[in-house]
C-alpha cells in the first residue's frame, strides 16, 4: 500500500462535514479502491468551537485557510469555503504556490479566476479539480472532460440550479404564484444569502461558463453569459406553456456558433415529454451533445451534503490514483479566448443570442378595436412571423394576448418588444421566453 | 508533446471503423486534450480486401489478431471483434502477455473471463478498459468506477439492451404484437445473429454482471445472473400495465442483500413517470444509487458506430493521459467471490431473487363458478396476499384474470404459480412480472 494521501480541508459547512463523514465512514473502501489511505491532516473554518456533529479532534486546526493551504503535511487542498474573492481565492492561490493539488466546489471562484488559477497550477504540474462545483453529485465534469473527450461538443445544456427548478415546479404543480413558491423555498433554506444568485441565474451561469470552457476549449468567460432570471415568470405563463405541451425551465445553453460562443442562462420553454421537461423539483440535469456520442443526459441531486461530498471525494480519489488531467480538459495555455456571440448592434435589453429560435410572448393589450392588428404589425416590421396568436379571457380593460413566433433572432425580438411600447395598446412589459429545441 | 500512443485495432466492423474515423477526423483535438498524438499502427480483420469506406493503407495489416496483439509498435490493443472465446480471447491474452494495455467493447469476453484477464493484466501493471462494453456511449463505467468511487453502492439498475426496449416500446406505441415488433427490429438489423442474446436478456445480463463487479467489489459472476427474456410479454400485459400506471421494461437490477449478491435481468413493471418508465426506443439508461450521492441517472445511445467508438476512444484517451485504474475499480486480487442470493430450496423455475417485491400476474381461467376462488386460495396458501384482482372481458370459455400481489418473494410466487396447475381451472402458464420500485 502506498503513502497516504493527506487532505487539508478549508470550510466545514454542509459539504465539508460531508467529506469528513465519508473519509471517517468509508476509510477501508477508499483505500481499497485507490490503493492508498486517504486521510485528513488539518482543517480550517471560521469558528473552532462550534459543534459540527463529527469529531474533529484528530485533525490539526488552522484559523487561517492560507496557513492550512501551505502546510507541509497537506498534499491536496480541499476548498469548500465558497466565494469568488477573499479567503477562498487567497488560500487556493497559496495552495498552488506551495505545490499542492486543489479540489474545490467553488463555482464562483473558477468562473471568475479559473483561467489564472489553472495556468498557475499547470505551470508546476498540479491539478485543480472541481466536479462538485457543477451539478452537485452528477459526474458531469468527468463525463465531459474524460468520457466524451473524443467528441467535438456541439451543445451543452442544463438545469443546474435546483432552487429555481423547485420554484418553477411548485408553481406548476401546486398552482403557487412566483412569490409564494419563492417564499416556500426560502422557508426550506433552499436560497442563497443573496437570492439573486439563485433566481437571477448567476449561480447556474457560473456553472455553465465552466462547462463551456471544457466543451469548447475556450477560456472561462462568465461575463459573456447572457443571464436572465426567473422572477418575471408568472403562473399564467406556466399554464399557457403547459397548454401547448411545454414546461418552463431555467435552462443553460452553451453552443459554438459561426458568430462565436453563445452562453445563455435563461427561462426557456422545452417540450414536456423531453427529459429536461420532465425534471421535477430540486433535481439537476445536464445534456451533453457530441458529434460521435449523440446526446447524453445526466440526472441527479445538484446540491446537499452527500451528493456534493461524493463529487469532492471522486476528485480526491482520482488524485489518489495518480490521475492528472488539465483543469479544463486541455492545457490552460492552449485554451482560446472565447469570442462571445454578441449582437452586432447593442439592443435595449442584453441580447447576445443570435441563434434563431421561436419565442413565446405574452402581453396585455387594451381591449379596443385594432389593438391586435397593431401588435401584429410591429412583429411584421421586425421581420418576425407568427406561428400562433391567441387572445383569451379578458381582465378588466385589458386582454391577455399569447403569441408563438416562428424562428427569429433575439435582436429582432427585442426590436419588436421595444416597438410594442410605441403602439399605445400594450400595457406593461411583454414577457418573452425562448422555445429551446432539446 | 510526448510520444504518440500507438493503437492496434482488431476488428473493423461498425465500431472499429468508427474508431478509425474519430482518429482520422479529430487528430488535433485528441492530441490537444491528451497532450500526445494518438495513432493507429496496425489493424486486423477477417477480410483484408473489403471496402470499409475509410482508407486503411497507412496501417500495417495483420491477418491474425494474435500477431497484432504482440506487435512491438502497438501500445494499446483495441479489441473490437466480439465473442467470449476464440480469437478475441486469444488475442486479448496475447496482448496482456506482451505487456500491452487493452481497450475492449467485448461484454461477453469480460462477463466470462473478466476476473482472469484482470488478474493477468494487473500482475504486470497493465489496464483493461471496457467503457464501450456497457451501454454504448454512456460513460457509466467511468461514473461508477471513478465519479462515484467514494460511495457504497446500494443498487445498480439499467435498461441496457436497446433492441428489447425498441420492441417493447413499439408494442406499446404502435399496438404491435411481440412477433410483429420482433420482425420489425429484425428487418432494421437491430438483432444479433443469435436473437436470444438480445431478447433472452443474455447481452444485457453480461453488462449487468460487469457493473455489479465494480459496484460491489465482487468477481464477475455472470452465471448467477437470473435471466428472463421478453418473449412471453404480450400486448395485453403492456396495456394492463399502462392502465395501472406502469411500463414494462427489460430491467437489470444488481443489489447486495443480506443473503448475497442479487443480479437479475428480467421484464419488470416500472412507474411510467420514472425516468426508466419514460425511456423510449433504442436508448439505454443506467441508474446508480450510492449512499452519499443518492440516485444518478445516465441516458444515451446504447449502440451504434459513433456512440460505441466514442466510449472506446474515451478509454484510449485516459490511457494516453497516463490514467491507470484497476479493471473493476479495485485490484482484481481484492475482489471477493460473490455469494449469489439463491433461493434456499430449488424452485421449479430459476428463482434467485429473494428480495420481496409486488408482482403482476396474468392468467386465463376456466369460466365456471368457483374458479377465481381456487386461484385466490392457491395464492393464500403460498402466503401471498392480493393487492388487486380483476377478471375482465371473456375470450371463448376462458376468462383473463389480472392480479397484483403485495410484496412477496420469488420462491413463494413460484410455489403459487406451480400450484395453479393443480387447480384444474388455469389454462396455460401464468405470466408473472416483478414490479420494481425505481
Amino acid at each position: 500500500m502506498s503513502q497516504p494521501l493527506r487532505l487539508g480541508i478549508a470550510g466545514l459547512g454542509t459539504v465539508g462535514i460531508g467529506v469528513v463523514k465519508i473519509i471517517r465512514n468509508h476509510a477501508e473502501l477508499l483505500a481499497q479502491r485507490t490503493g492508498r489511505p486517504i486521510v485528513i491532516t488539518a482543517v480550517s473554518a471560521r469558528s473552532k468551537g462550534k459543534d459540527r456533529g463529527v469529531p474533529l479532534g484528530d485533525y490539526a486546526w488552522e484559523d487561517d485557510p492560507v496557513a492550512l493551504a501551505r502546510r507541509e503535511d497537506v498534499d491536496v487542498f480541499v476548498e469548500l469555503m465558497g466565494g469568488s474573492e477573499g479567503a477562498a481565492k487567497d488560500a487556493t492561490e497559496a495552495a498552488i504556490a506551495s505545490g499542492k493539488d486543489v479540489v474545490t466546489a467553488n463555482k464562483a471562484l473558477l468562473a471568475h479566476h479559473g483561467q489564472a488559477l489553472a495556468l498557475a497550477a499547470e505551470a508546476t504540474g498540479h491539478v485543480i479539480r472541481f466536479e462538485a462545483a457543477v451539478a452537485g453529485g452528477i459526474p458531469v465534469i468527468k463525463a465531459l472532460t474524460e468520457g466524451l473527450a473524443a467528441n467535438e461538443i456541439g451543445r451543452v445544456m442544463g438545469v443546474m440550479n435546483g432552487t429555481c427548478n423547485y420554484i418553477l415546479t411548485r408553481m406548476e404543480n401546486a398552482g403557487l404564484t412566483y412569490e409564494e413558491a419563492f417564499n416556500e423555498a426560502d422557508g426550506l433554506g433552499y436560497l442563497e444569502a443573496d437570492p439573486n444568485l439563485d433566481v437571477g441565474g448567476i449561480d447556474a451561469g457560473h456553472k455553465l461558463s465552466l462547462l463551456a470552457a471544457i466543451a469548447f476549449g475556450t477560456q472561462v468567460d462568465f461575463p459573456s453569459v447572457e443571464l436572465e432570471g426567473i422572477g418575471a415568470i408568472t403562473i399564467e405563463d406556466i399554464h399557457q406553456a403547459a397548454d401547448m405541451g411545454y414546461k418552463i425551465k431555467l435552462l443553460g445553453v452553451a453552443q459554438m456558433t459561426g458568430r462565436g460562443l453563445e452562453q445563455r442562462m435563461s427561462p426557456c420553454l422545452v417540450p414536456d415529454t423531453s427529459p429536461l421537461g420532465q425534471l421535477q423539483g430540486g433535481t439537476n440535469m445536464v445534456v451533453l451533445e457530441g458529434d460521435s456520442v449523440g446526446q447524453i443526459v445526466l440526472r441527479g441531486a445538484g446540491a446537499g451534503e452527500g451528493p456534493t461530498a461524493s463529487a469532492v471525494m471522486g476528485d480526491v480519489m482520482d488524485i489518489a490514483r495518480g490521475f492528472r488531467v488539465s483543469t479544463f480538459g486541455q492545457p490552460a495555455t492552449t485554451l482560446r479566448k472565447a469570442r462571445a456571440a454578441r449582437a452586432a448592434v447593442p439592443a435595449p435589453t442584453p441580447a447576445l443570442s443570435q441563434r434563431p429560435a421561436p419565442y413565446y410572448i405574452r402581453m396585455a393589450i387594451t381591449d379596443k378595436p385594432g389593438a391586435l392588428a397593431k401588435v401584429a404589425r410591429v412583429l411584421g416590421e421586425a421581420g418576425i412571423s407568427i406561428d400562433r396568436m391567441r387572445q383569451y379571457g379578458h381582465q378588466d380593460t385589458t386582454a391577455p394576448v399569447l403569441i408563438v413566433t416562428h424562428k427569429t433572432t433575439r435582436s429582432s425580438l427585442d426590436e419588436a418588444l421595444s416597438g410594442m411600447a410605441t403602439t399605445g395598446v400594450v400595457e406593461g412589459a411583454p414577457v418573452a421566453i425562448r422555445i429551446e429545441s432539446v
